[in-house]
Protein backbone atom coordinates (compact mmCIF):
# COMPACT_ATOMS: atom_id res chain seq x y z
CA UNK A 1 0.00 0.00 0.00
CA UNK A 2 1.00 3.61 -0.43
CA UNK A 3 2.09 5.78 2.38
CA UNK A 4 -1.23 6.68 3.96
CA UNK A 5 0.06 10.57 3.77
CA UNK A 6 0.44 10.52 0.25
CA UNK A 7 -3.41 8.84 -0.75
CA UNK A 8 -4.96 12.12 1.71
CA UNK A 9 -2.87 14.65 0.27
CA UNK A 10 -3.21 13.34 -3.36
CA UNK A 11 -7.03 13.06 -3.06
CA UNK A 12 -6.80 16.89 -0.95
CA UNK A 13 -6.76 17.62 -4.58
CA UNK A 14 -9.84 16.52 -5.68
CA UNK A 15 -12.21 19.50 -6.37
CA UNK A 16 -16.03 18.09 -6.34
CA UNK A 17 -15.59 15.97 -3.52
CA UNK A 18 -14.30 19.52 -1.65
CA UNK A 19 -17.13 21.36 -3.25
CA UNK A 20 -19.45 19.18 -2.04
CA UNK A 21 -17.85 18.63 1.48
CA UNK A 22 -16.75 15.00 0.75
CA UNK A 23 -14.19 13.62 3.71
CA UNK A 24 -12.24 11.28 3.63
CA UNK A 25 -11.93 9.30 7.37
CA UNK A 26 -10.05 6.31 6.58
CA UNK A 27 -7.79 4.09 4.01
CA UNK A 28 -6.35 0.89 4.39
CA UNK A 29 -5.06 -1.35 1.55
CA UNK A 30 -8.24 -1.55 -0.89
CA UNK A 31 -10.62 -0.20 1.35
CA UNK A 32 -11.94 3.55 2.58
CA UNK A 33 -14.61 5.52 4.32
CA UNK A 34 -15.50 8.83 3.24
CA UNK A 35 -18.20 10.89 4.79
CA UNK A 36 -20.30 13.90 4.11
CA UNK A 37 -22.54 15.73 5.63
CA UNK A 38 -26.21 16.25 3.83
CA UNK A 39 -26.39 19.94 2.82
CA UNK A 40 -29.22 22.04 1.36
CA UNK A 41 -26.97 22.02 -2.05
CA UNK A 42 -27.43 18.21 -2.20
CA UNK A 43 -31.04 18.09 -2.21
CA UNK A 44 -32.65 17.00 -5.53
CA UNK A 45 -36.03 18.88 -6.38
CA UNK A 46 -38.19 16.98 -3.74
CA UNK A 47 -35.58 17.45 -1.23
CA UNK A 48 -34.25 14.34 -0.89
CA UNK A 49 -30.41 13.79 -1.42
CA UNK A 50 -29.85 13.64 -5.02
CA UNK A 51 -28.35 10.67 -6.37
CA UNK A 52 -25.97 12.59 -8.15
CA UNK A 53 -24.78 13.42 -4.29
CA UNK A 54 -24.65 9.84 -3.04
CA UNK A 55 -23.10 8.86 -6.40
CA UNK A 56 -20.26 11.46 -5.63
CA UNK A 57 -19.56 10.13 -2.12
CA UNK A 58 -19.53 6.30 -3.31
CA UNK A 59 -17.32 7.08 -6.31
CA UNK A 60 -14.58 9.25 -4.01
CA UNK A 61 -14.24 6.28 -1.42
CA UNK A 62 -13.75 3.85 -4.47
CA UNK A 63 -11.39 5.86 -6.11
CA UNK A 64 -9.59 5.83 -2.56
CA UNK A 65 -9.59 2.50 -2.32
CA UNK A 66 -8.64 1.72 -5.55
CA UNK A 67 -6.01 4.01 -5.84
CA UNK A 68 -4.63 2.98 -2.58
CA UNK A 69 -2.07 0.51 -3.64
CA UNK A 70 -0.73 2.86 -5.59
CA UNK A 71 -1.31 2.96 -9.20
CA UNK A 72 -2.97 5.35 -10.80
CA UNK A 73 -6.76 3.68 -11.14
CA UNK A 74 -9.99 5.11 -12.89
CA UNK A 75 -13.08 3.70 -12.95
CA UNK A 76 -14.76 2.33 -15.97
CA UNK A 77 -18.46 1.13 -14.86
CA UNK A 78 -20.33 1.80 -11.51
CA UNK A 79 -23.88 -0.30 -10.91
CA UNK A 80 -25.57 1.86 -8.02
CA UNK A 81 -29.40 0.62 -6.66
CA UNK A 82 -31.09 3.27 -4.41
CA UNK A 83 -32.47 2.00 -1.88
CA UNK A 84 -33.97 4.57 0.63
CA UNK A 85 -34.33 8.24 -0.11
CA UNK A 86 -32.03 10.16 2.76
CA UNK A 87 -32.45 13.78 3.97
CA UNK A 88 -30.59 14.78 6.56
CA UNK A 89 -27.44 13.62 8.63
CA UNK A 90 -24.41 12.30 7.61
CA UNK A 91 -23.58 9.69 5.10
CA UNK A 92 -20.91 7.35 5.44
CA UNK A 93 -19.49 5.27 2.52
CA UNK A 94 -17.34 1.97 3.09
CA UNK A 95 -15.97 0.72 -0.07
CA UNK A 96 -14.37 -2.93 -0.10
CA UNK A 97 -12.13 -4.18 -2.28
CA UNK A 98 -13.67 -7.48 -4.02
CA UNK A 99 -10.71 -8.66 -6.44
CA UNK A 100 -8.01 -7.09 -7.75
CA UNK A 101 -6.25 -8.31 -10.97
CA UNK A 102 -3.15 -6.63 -12.69
CA UNK A 103 -5.51 -4.51 -14.73
CA UNK A 104 -9.12 -4.82 -13.45
CA UNK A 105 -10.02 -4.28 -10.07
CA UNK A 106 -13.29 -4.31 -8.28
CA UNK A 107 -15.02 -2.91 -4.92
CA UNK A 108 -18.50 -3.01 -3.18
CA UNK A 109 -19.23 0.15 -1.42
CA UNK A 110 -22.21 0.69 0.81
CA UNK A 111 -23.97 3.97 1.80
CA UNK A 112 -25.54 4.11 4.99
CA UNK A 113 -27.38 6.51 6.80
CA UNK A 114 -26.58 7.64 10.47
CA UNK A 115 -28.70 4.98 11.57
CA UNK A 116 -26.78 2.78 9.87
CA UNK A 117 -29.38 1.74 6.78
CA UNK A 118 -28.41 1.71 3.48
CA UNK A 119 -28.98 3.89 1.69
CA UNK A 120 -27.72 2.72 -1.32
CA UNK A 121 -25.49 -0.05 -3.09
CA UNK A 122 -22.63 0.62 -5.42
CA UNK A 123 -20.50 -1.77 -7.69
CA UNK A 124 -17.86 -0.15 -9.05
CA UNK A 125 -14.89 -1.65 -11.34
CA UNK A 126 -11.87 0.04 -12.25
CA UNK A 127 -8.91 -0.19 -14.80
CA UNK A 128 -5.25 -0.01 -13.27
CA UNK A 129 -2.79 2.27 -15.11
CA UNK A 130 0.99 1.64 -15.34
CA UNK A 131 1.45 5.28 -13.86
CA UNK A 132 1.86 5.41 -10.10
CA UNK A 133 0.78 7.83 -8.05
CA UNK A 134 2.81 10.99 -6.69
CA UNK A 135 2.56 13.97 -5.52
CA UNK B 1 -46.81 14.54 -21.22
CA UNK B 2 -46.58 17.55 -18.52
CA UNK B 3 -46.87 21.05 -20.09
CA UNK B 4 -43.72 21.75 -20.59
CA UNK B 5 -43.50 24.91 -18.45
CA UNK B 6 -43.90 22.88 -15.40
CA UNK B 7 -41.52 20.70 -15.79
CA UNK B 8 -38.80 23.45 -16.10
CA UNK B 9 -40.28 25.00 -13.50
CA UNK B 10 -40.57 21.75 -11.12
CA UNK B 11 -36.64 21.31 -12.22
CA UNK B 12 -35.74 24.73 -11.18
CA UNK B 13 -35.88 23.15 -7.66
CA UNK B 14 -33.09 21.06 -8.02
CA UNK B 15 -30.43 22.30 -5.68
CA UNK B 16 -27.49 20.15 -6.78
CA UNK B 17 -28.08 20.75 -10.78
CA UNK B 18 -28.26 24.14 -10.14
CA UNK B 19 -24.94 24.46 -7.47
CA UNK B 20 -22.93 22.36 -10.05
CA UNK B 21 -23.95 24.58 -13.18
CA UNK B 22 -26.28 21.77 -15.12
CA UNK B 23 -29.03 23.48 -17.65
CA UNK B 24 -32.03 21.99 -19.23
CA UNK B 25 -31.81 22.48 -22.81
CA UNK B 26 -35.19 20.76 -23.86
CA UNK B 27 -37.97 17.95 -22.72
CA UNK B 28 -40.35 16.15 -24.62
CA UNK B 29 -42.36 13.11 -24.34
CA UNK B 30 -40.30 11.04 -22.24
CA UNK B 31 -36.86 12.47 -23.45
CA UNK B 32 -34.68 15.05 -22.18
CA UNK B 33 -31.21 17.19 -22.79
CA UNK B 34 -29.38 18.84 -19.79
CA UNK B 35 -25.51 20.64 -20.50
CA UNK B 36 -23.28 21.26 -18.35
CA UNK B 37 -19.88 23.52 -18.96
CA UNK B 38 -17.07 22.21 -17.43
CA UNK B 39 -16.11 24.03 -14.39
CA UNK B 40 -13.16 24.13 -11.94
CA UNK B 41 -14.96 22.52 -8.97
CA UNK B 42 -16.32 19.60 -11.33
CA UNK B 43 -12.66 18.44 -11.64
CA UNK B 44 -11.44 15.61 -9.67
CA UNK B 45 -7.38 15.15 -8.38
CA UNK B 46 -6.21 14.03 -12.07
CA UNK B 47 -7.88 17.42 -13.17
CA UNK B 48 -10.53 15.55 -15.68
CA UNK B 49 -14.52 15.57 -14.97
CA UNK B 50 -15.00 13.55 -11.91
CA UNK B 51 -17.09 10.76 -12.78
CA UNK B 52 -19.80 12.45 -9.58
CA UNK B 53 -20.25 15.69 -12.10
CA UNK B 54 -20.90 13.74 -15.17
CA UNK B 55 -23.45 11.14 -13.07
CA UNK B 56 -25.27 13.94 -12.02
CA UNK B 57 -25.67 15.53 -15.38
CA UNK B 58 -26.51 12.53 -16.53
CA UNK B 59 -29.00 11.92 -13.73
CA UNK B 60 -30.49 15.14 -14.10
CA UNK B 61 -32.01 14.29 -18.03
CA UNK B 62 -33.01 11.09 -16.71
CA UNK B 63 -34.58 12.39 -14.05
CA UNK B 64 -36.68 14.95 -16.27
CA UNK B 65 -36.98 12.15 -19.07
CA UNK B 66 -38.89 10.06 -16.44
CA UNK B 67 -40.87 12.67 -14.77
CA UNK B 68 -42.31 14.08 -18.32
CA UNK B 69 -45.22 12.25 -17.78
CA UNK B 70 -46.71 14.10 -15.12
CA UNK B 71 -45.92 11.46 -12.44
CA UNK B 72 -43.11 11.41 -9.47
CA UNK B 73 -40.38 9.09 -10.51
CA UNK B 74 -37.48 8.14 -8.76
CA UNK B 75 -33.92 6.28 -10.11
CA UNK B 76 -34.08 3.12 -8.18
CA UNK B 77 -30.79 1.61 -10.54
CA UNK B 78 -27.88 3.04 -12.51
CA UNK B 79 -25.43 1.27 -14.42
CA UNK B 80 -22.65 4.02 -16.00
CA UNK B 81 -19.49 2.89 -17.77
CA UNK B 82 -17.16 5.57 -18.67
CA UNK B 83 -15.43 6.05 -22.23
CA UNK B 84 -13.51 8.78 -22.51
CA UNK B 85 -12.10 11.07 -20.32
CA UNK B 86 -13.17 14.91 -20.52
CA UNK B 87 -11.34 17.77 -19.35
CA UNK B 88 -12.96 20.70 -20.39
CA UNK B 89 -15.88 22.62 -22.73
CA UNK B 90 -19.29 21.74 -22.40
CA UNK B 91 -20.81 18.17 -21.63
CA UNK B 92 -24.43 17.51 -23.16
CA UNK B 93 -26.43 14.73 -21.97
CA UNK B 94 -29.35 13.06 -24.07
CA UNK B 95 -31.70 10.96 -22.32
CA UNK B 96 -34.30 8.82 -24.51
CA UNK B 97 -37.02 6.48 -22.99
CA UNK B 98 -36.45 2.68 -24.02
CA UNK B 99 -39.53 1.24 -22.08
CA UNK B 100 -42.68 2.59 -19.94
CA UNK B 101 -45.02 0.08 -17.73
CA UNK B 102 -47.10 1.09 -14.98
CA UNK B 103 -44.78 0.97 -12.26
CA UNK B 104 -41.30 0.72 -14.21
CA UNK B 105 -39.87 3.02 -16.50
CA UNK B 106 -36.02 3.17 -18.05
CA UNK B 107 -34.02 5.31 -19.94
CA UNK B 108 -30.55 5.05 -21.95
CA UNK B 109 -28.47 8.52 -21.56
CA UNK B 110 -25.49 9.61 -23.73
CA UNK B 111 -22.98 11.82 -22.37
CA UNK B 112 -21.24 13.62 -25.06
CA UNK B 113 -18.25 15.98 -25.48
CA UNK B 114 -18.05 19.16 -27.52
CA UNK B 115 -16.87 17.03 -30.75
CA UNK B 116 -19.79 14.49 -30.08
CA UNK B 117 -17.56 11.86 -28.71
CA UNK B 118 -19.28 9.38 -26.19
CA UNK B 119 -17.70 10.31 -22.92
CA UNK B 120 -20.24 8.13 -20.41
CA UNK B 121 -23.21 5.95 -20.95
CA UNK B 122 -25.78 5.77 -18.82
CA UNK B 123 -28.87 3.05 -18.20
CA UNK B 124 -31.17 4.06 -15.79
CA UNK B 125 -34.13 2.43 -14.30
CA UNK B 126 -37.06 4.28 -12.17
CA UNK B 127 -39.77 3.33 -10.35
CA UNK B 128 -43.29 5.89 -11.11
CA UNK B 129 -44.75 6.58 -7.72
CA UNK B 130 -48.74 8.01 -7.27
CA UNK B 131 -48.25 11.17 -6.92
CA UNK B 132 -48.51 13.87 -9.63
CA UNK B 133 -46.30 16.29 -10.18
CA UNK B 134 -47.69 19.71 -9.01
CA UNK B 135 -45.78 23.05 -8.29
CA UNK C 1 -41.46 -16.38 4.69
CA UNK C 2 -43.19 -19.40 2.77
CA UNK C 3 -42.92 -22.80 4.13
CA UNK C 4 -39.55 -24.18 2.56
CA UNK C 5 -40.97 -27.19 0.56
CA UNK C 6 -43.59 -25.03 -1.04
CA UNK C 7 -40.69 -22.66 -2.45
CA UNK C 8 -38.53 -25.91 -3.48
CA UNK C 9 -41.38 -27.73 -4.75
CA UNK C 10 -41.84 -24.29 -6.93
CA UNK C 11 -38.71 -23.66 -8.27
CA UNK C 12 -38.60 -27.34 -9.32
CA UNK C 13 -40.36 -26.01 -12.20
CA UNK C 14 -37.61 -24.06 -13.23
CA UNK C 15 -36.49 -25.63 -16.84
CA UNK C 16 -33.35 -23.47 -17.68
CA UNK C 17 -32.00 -24.47 -14.46
CA UNK C 18 -32.70 -27.80 -14.24
CA UNK C 19 -31.57 -27.81 -18.15
CA UNK C 20 -27.96 -26.53 -17.15
CA UNK C 21 -28.28 -29.28 -13.59
CA UNK C 22 -28.44 -25.90 -11.34
CA UNK C 23 -29.53 -27.06 -7.73
CA UNK C 24 -31.21 -25.10 -4.81
CA UNK C 25 -29.17 -25.73 -1.70
CA UNK C 26 -30.85 -24.23 0.91
CA UNK C 27 -33.27 -21.20 1.15
CA UNK C 28 -34.20 -18.61 4.15
CA UNK C 29 -35.98 -15.73 4.66
CA UNK C 30 -34.72 -13.54 1.26
CA UNK C 31 -31.55 -15.27 1.13
CA UNK C 32 -30.84 -18.23 -0.86
CA UNK C 33 -27.76 -20.86 -1.81
CA UNK C 34 -27.69 -22.39 -5.00
CA UNK C 35 -24.86 -25.00 -6.80
CA UNK C 36 -23.76 -25.99 -10.11
CA UNK C 37 -21.33 -28.69 -11.12
CA UNK C 38 -19.50 -27.43 -14.00
CA UNK C 39 -20.51 -29.79 -17.57
CA UNK C 40 -19.11 -29.64 -20.79
CA UNK C 41 -22.26 -27.72 -21.85
CA UNK C 42 -21.74 -24.91 -19.95
CA UNK C 43 -18.38 -23.93 -21.50
CA UNK C 44 -17.41 -20.77 -24.01
CA UNK C 45 -15.21 -20.99 -26.96
CA UNK C 46 -11.98 -20.74 -24.84
CA UNK C 47 -13.29 -23.39 -22.65
CA UNK C 48 -14.10 -21.34 -19.27
CA UNK C 49 -17.32 -21.37 -17.76
CA UNK C 50 -19.64 -19.18 -20.01
CA UNK C 51 -20.98 -15.74 -18.53
CA UNK C 52 -24.63 -17.28 -19.41
CA UNK C 53 -24.06 -19.85 -17.09
CA UNK C 54 -22.58 -17.91 -14.57
CA UNK C 55 -25.64 -15.38 -14.54
CA UNK C 56 -28.09 -18.18 -14.58
CA UNK C 57 -26.91 -19.91 -11.29
CA UNK C 58 -26.40 -16.42 -9.77
CA UNK C 59 -30.26 -15.35 -11.41
CA UNK C 60 -31.59 -19.04 -9.70
CA UNK C 61 -30.31 -17.96 -6.11
CA UNK C 62 -31.52 -14.52 -6.45
CA UNK C 63 -35.31 -15.62 -7.92
CA UNK C 64 -35.09 -18.10 -4.90
CA UNK C 65 -34.14 -15.37 -2.53
CA UNK C 66 -36.37 -12.98 -3.56
CA UNK C 67 -39.46 -15.08 -3.89
CA UNK C 68 -38.86 -16.16 -0.55
CA UNK C 69 -41.35 -13.32 1.25
CA UNK C 70 -44.62 -15.67 -0.68
CA UNK C 71 -45.21 -13.23 -2.98
CA UNK C 72 -44.36 -13.51 -6.96
CA UNK C 73 -41.18 -11.44 -7.89
CA UNK C 74 -39.50 -10.57 -11.02
CA UNK C 75 -36.20 -9.68 -12.00
CA UNK C 76 -35.85 -6.04 -13.52
CA UNK C 77 -32.52 -5.35 -13.05
CA UNK C 78 -28.82 -6.76 -12.68
CA UNK C 79 -25.18 -5.83 -12.82
CA UNK C 80 -22.81 -8.69 -13.13
CA UNK C 81 -18.85 -8.58 -12.48
CA UNK C 82 -16.79 -11.22 -13.87
CA UNK C 83 -13.76 -11.28 -11.74
CA UNK C 84 -11.71 -14.75 -12.56
CA UNK C 85 -12.43 -17.26 -15.06
CA UNK C 86 -13.82 -20.98 -13.81
CA UNK C 87 -13.26 -24.10 -15.87
CA UNK C 88 -14.28 -26.77 -13.56
CA UNK C 89 -15.70 -28.10 -10.26
CA UNK C 90 -18.70 -26.29 -8.85
CA UNK C 91 -19.78 -23.13 -8.37
CA UNK C 92 -21.72 -21.62 -5.83
CA UNK C 93 -24.16 -18.59 -5.77
CA UNK C 94 -25.55 -17.08 -2.51
CA UNK C 95 -28.13 -14.88 -2.40
CA UNK C 96 -28.20 -12.74 0.42
CA UNK C 97 -31.34 -9.72 0.65
CA UNK C 98 -29.97 -6.17 1.23
CA UNK C 99 -33.33 -4.45 0.63
CA UNK C 100 -37.16 -4.76 0.74
CA UNK C 101 -39.42 -2.19 0.25
CA UNK C 102 -42.96 -2.91 -0.51
CA UNK C 103 -42.58 -2.78 -4.64
CA UNK C 104 -38.64 -3.14 -4.43
CA UNK C 105 -36.40 -5.74 -3.50
CA UNK C 106 -32.51 -6.37 -4.29
CA UNK C 107 -29.80 -8.77 -3.63
CA UNK C 108 -26.11 -9.27 -4.06
CA UNK C 109 -25.26 -12.85 -5.42
CA UNK C 110 -21.64 -14.10 -4.82
CA UNK C 111 -20.70 -16.84 -6.86
CA UNK C 112 -17.46 -18.78 -5.77
CA UNK C 113 -15.59 -21.43 -7.01
CA UNK C 114 -14.61 -25.13 -4.85
CA UNK C 115 -11.62 -23.02 -3.27
CA UNK C 116 -13.97 -20.18 -2.14
CA UNK C 117 -12.62 -17.38 -4.52
CA UNK C 118 -15.24 -15.12 -6.32
CA UNK C 119 -15.60 -15.94 -9.55
CA UNK C 120 -18.41 -13.13 -10.32
CA UNK C 121 -20.29 -10.60 -8.06
CA UNK C 122 -24.42 -10.52 -9.42
CA UNK C 123 -26.55 -7.20 -7.61
CA UNK C 124 -29.88 -8.08 -8.52
CA UNK C 125 -33.42 -5.32 -8.66
CA UNK C 126 -36.80 -6.81 -8.18
CA UNK C 127 -40.05 -6.27 -8.38
CA UNK C 128 -42.68 -7.26 -6.29
CA UNK C 129 -46.07 -8.11 -8.04
CA UNK C 130 -49.35 -8.56 -5.96
CA UNK C 131 -50.13 -12.45 -6.84
CA UNK C 132 -48.45 -14.56 -4.37
CA UNK C 133 -47.03 -17.65 -4.84
CA UNK C 134 -49.25 -20.89 -4.86
CA UNK C 135 -48.62 -24.32 -6.59
CA UNK D 1 -12.13 -7.23 -38.62
CA UNK D 2 -10.87 -10.45 -38.94
CA UNK D 3 -12.64 -13.06 -41.49
CA UNK D 4 -16.09 -13.35 -40.85
CA UNK D 5 -15.77 -17.35 -41.54
CA UNK D 6 -13.11 -17.59 -38.87
CA UNK D 7 -15.22 -15.57 -36.37
CA UNK D 8 -17.68 -17.90 -37.29
CA UNK D 9 -15.92 -20.91 -36.62
CA UNK D 10 -14.61 -19.44 -33.79
CA UNK D 11 -17.99 -18.62 -32.75
CA UNK D 12 -18.86 -22.75 -33.39
CA UNK D 13 -16.76 -23.83 -30.50
CA UNK D 14 -19.56 -21.96 -27.89
CA UNK D 15 -20.78 -25.04 -26.37
CA UNK D 16 -23.39 -23.28 -24.30
CA UNK D 17 -24.84 -21.37 -27.30
CA UNK D 18 -25.25 -24.48 -29.23
CA UNK D 19 -27.13 -26.01 -25.86
CA UNK D 20 -29.50 -23.25 -26.11
CA UNK D 21 -29.55 -23.25 -29.84
CA UNK D 22 -28.31 -19.78 -29.99
CA UNK D 23 -27.28 -18.96 -33.85
CA UNK D 24 -25.07 -16.32 -34.95
CA UNK D 25 -26.97 -14.33 -37.97
CA UNK D 26 -24.30 -12.01 -38.91
CA UNK D 27 -21.15 -10.11 -38.21
CA UNK D 28 -19.42 -6.90 -38.92
CA UNK D 29 -16.98 -4.74 -37.39
CA UNK D 30 -17.50 -4.46 -33.85
CA UNK D 31 -21.59 -5.69 -34.58
CA UNK D 32 -23.43 -8.65 -33.98
CA UNK D 33 -26.74 -9.90 -34.70
CA UNK D 34 -27.92 -13.76 -33.01
CA UNK D 35 -31.28 -15.32 -32.64
CA UNK D 36 -32.78 -18.18 -30.67
CA UNK D 37 -35.88 -19.51 -30.95
CA UNK D 38 -37.97 -19.89 -27.82
CA UNK D 39 -37.91 -23.63 -26.72
CA UNK D 40 -39.67 -24.99 -23.73
CA UNK D 41 -35.91 -25.47 -21.59
CA UNK D 42 -35.46 -21.71 -21.84
CA UNK D 43 -38.54 -21.04 -19.84
CA UNK D 44 -38.30 -20.31 -15.88
CA UNK D 45 -40.75 -21.34 -13.15
CA UNK D 46 -43.78 -19.21 -14.28
CA UNK D 47 -43.61 -20.25 -18.34
CA UNK D 48 -41.83 -17.02 -19.22
CA UNK D 49 -38.03 -16.85 -20.83
CA UNK D 50 -35.48 -17.24 -18.36
CA UNK D 51 -32.97 -13.99 -17.42
CA UNK D 52 -30.68 -16.59 -18.11
CA UNK D 53 -31.51 -17.71 -21.56
CA UNK D 54 -32.15 -13.82 -22.33
CA UNK D 55 -28.65 -12.91 -20.84
CA UNK D 56 -26.94 -15.85 -22.87
CA UNK D 57 -27.95 -14.98 -26.26
CA UNK D 58 -26.74 -11.31 -25.60
CA UNK D 59 -23.59 -12.57 -24.18
CA UNK D 60 -23.03 -13.87 -27.40
CA UNK D 61 -23.80 -11.15 -29.36
CA UNK D 62 -21.45 -9.16 -27.32
CA UNK D 63 -18.76 -11.22 -27.32
CA UNK D 64 -19.26 -11.96 -31.27
CA UNK D 65 -18.97 -8.19 -31.83
CA UNK D 66 -16.23 -7.46 -28.87
CA UNK D 67 -14.09 -10.31 -30.60
CA UNK D 68 -14.87 -9.34 -34.16
CA UNK D 69 -11.36 -7.45 -34.06
CA UNK D 70 -9.36 -10.57 -34.36
CA UNK D 71 -8.23 -9.74 -30.32
CA UNK D 72 -9.37 -12.53 -27.59
CA UNK D 73 -12.05 -10.18 -25.62
CA UNK D 74 -13.69 -11.12 -22.53
CA UNK D 75 -16.74 -9.93 -20.50
CA UNK D 76 -15.60 -7.82 -17.13
CA UNK D 77 -19.21 -6.46 -16.67
CA UNK D 78 -22.99 -6.11 -17.53
CA UNK D 79 -25.86 -4.63 -16.82
CA UNK D 80 -28.95 -5.96 -17.94
CA UNK D 81 -32.45 -4.64 -17.72
CA UNK D 82 -35.85 -6.21 -18.82
CA UNK D 83 -38.57 -4.65 -19.56
CA UNK D 84 -40.81 -7.21 -21.54
CA UNK D 85 -41.48 -10.83 -20.72
CA UNK D 86 -40.92 -13.07 -23.49
CA UNK D 87 -42.81 -16.88 -23.61
CA UNK D 88 -42.33 -17.76 -27.37
CA UNK D 89 -41.31 -16.96 -30.76
CA UNK D 90 -38.09 -16.07 -31.84
CA UNK D 91 -35.56 -13.52 -29.76
CA UNK D 92 -33.44 -11.25 -31.52
CA UNK D 93 -29.90 -9.61 -29.79
CA UNK D 94 -28.11 -7.00 -32.09
CA UNK D 95 -24.92 -6.00 -30.81
CA UNK D 96 -23.31 -2.85 -31.18
CA UNK D 97 -20.06 -1.28 -30.31
CA UNK D 98 -20.06 2.18 -28.18
CA UNK D 99 -16.26 2.48 -27.66
CA UNK D 100 -13.00 0.75 -28.50
CA UNK D 101 -9.81 1.92 -26.08
CA UNK D 102 -6.54 -0.04 -26.46
CA UNK D 103 -7.62 -2.44 -23.64
CA UNK D 104 -11.33 -1.87 -23.15
CA UNK D 105 -14.05 -1.91 -25.37
CA UNK D 106 -18.37 -1.59 -24.51
CA UNK D 107 -21.38 -2.19 -26.03
CA UNK D 108 -25.37 -1.82 -26.22
CA UNK D 109 -27.70 -5.21 -27.46
CA UNK D 110 -30.65 -4.70 -27.93
CA UNK D 111 -33.21 -7.93 -27.43
CA UNK D 112 -36.00 -7.87 -29.10
CA UNK D 113 -38.99 -10.37 -30.00
CA UNK D 114 -40.71 -11.10 -32.92
CA UNK D 115 -43.28 -7.84 -33.06
CA UNK D 116 -39.67 -5.81 -32.56
CA UNK D 117 -40.55 -4.94 -28.79
CA UNK D 118 -37.34 -4.39 -27.09
CA UNK D 119 -37.55 -7.30 -24.09
CA UNK D 120 -33.87 -6.24 -22.54
CA UNK D 121 -31.49 -3.95 -22.68
CA UNK D 122 -27.89 -5.42 -22.28
CA UNK D 123 -24.46 -3.08 -21.87
CA UNK D 124 -21.45 -4.95 -21.44
CA UNK D 125 -17.95 -3.81 -21.12
CA UNK D 126 -15.05 -5.95 -21.89
CA UNK D 127 -11.40 -6.80 -21.42
CA UNK D 128 -9.43 -7.24 -24.16
CA UNK D 129 -6.26 -9.25 -24.05
CA UNK D 130 -3.37 -9.38 -26.06
CA UNK D 131 -4.24 -12.75 -27.73
CA UNK D 132 -4.81 -12.83 -31.11
CA UNK D 133 -7.55 -15.28 -32.29
CA UNK D 134 -6.88 -18.33 -34.13
CA UNK D 135 -8.26 -21.63 -34.92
Amino acid sequence: MLDEDIIKKFFKRDKLAKYLGIELVEVSNGNAVARMEVREEHLNGINTVHGGAIFTLADFAFAVAANSHGRVTVAINVSISFMKAATSGTLTAVAREISLNPKISSYTVNICNDEGNIVAIFQGMAYRKRDKITL
